[in-house]
């Protein structure tokens, strides 16, 4: 089974790295980009058959390991 | 307007990250973990309304930009 998570910075963290690619896609001639806030997916292959399990699964590897969850939301999107 | 860019590896390609992943959520318990592969995204907010100049937008900074295409796929998701 495979999954995608997604983790991104929490709303009011600050994101310098978002920051510097707004200035570099200024630098290139893209006008009109109002913010970037750059973040992590995850494409994750399980042995589980069980969909309910898997997602289960999938959210304590966030907890635990994929996501800092002080400053970043995670997201699980099961295929 | 706000879009969403994932900018992943593409098949072949190495992920030594994701196996460093793999190996850890071993070690903490998860078993059954097929494969990890890592990727990015990128939450971008654009100024125009126009939704197929955004895109056409999107993609030229993926090009110019935000993904590697010797070694990297991109997708772009527009709300």
């Amino acid at each position: 089974m495979k999954a995608r998570v997604t983790v991104t910075l929490k709303n009011g963290v600050l994101d310098p790295q978002g920051k510097a690619i707004v200035g570099a896609l200024g630098s290139l001639g893209f006008d009109g980009v109002g913010s970037v806030r750059q973040g992590k997916v995850f494409d994750v292959e399980l042995d589980t058959k069980d969909r309910a399990k898997a997602e289960e699964s999938l959210k304590a590897m966030c907890e635990k390991l994929l996501a800092n969850t002080v400053i970043e939301d995670y997201s699980v999107a099961i295929d």
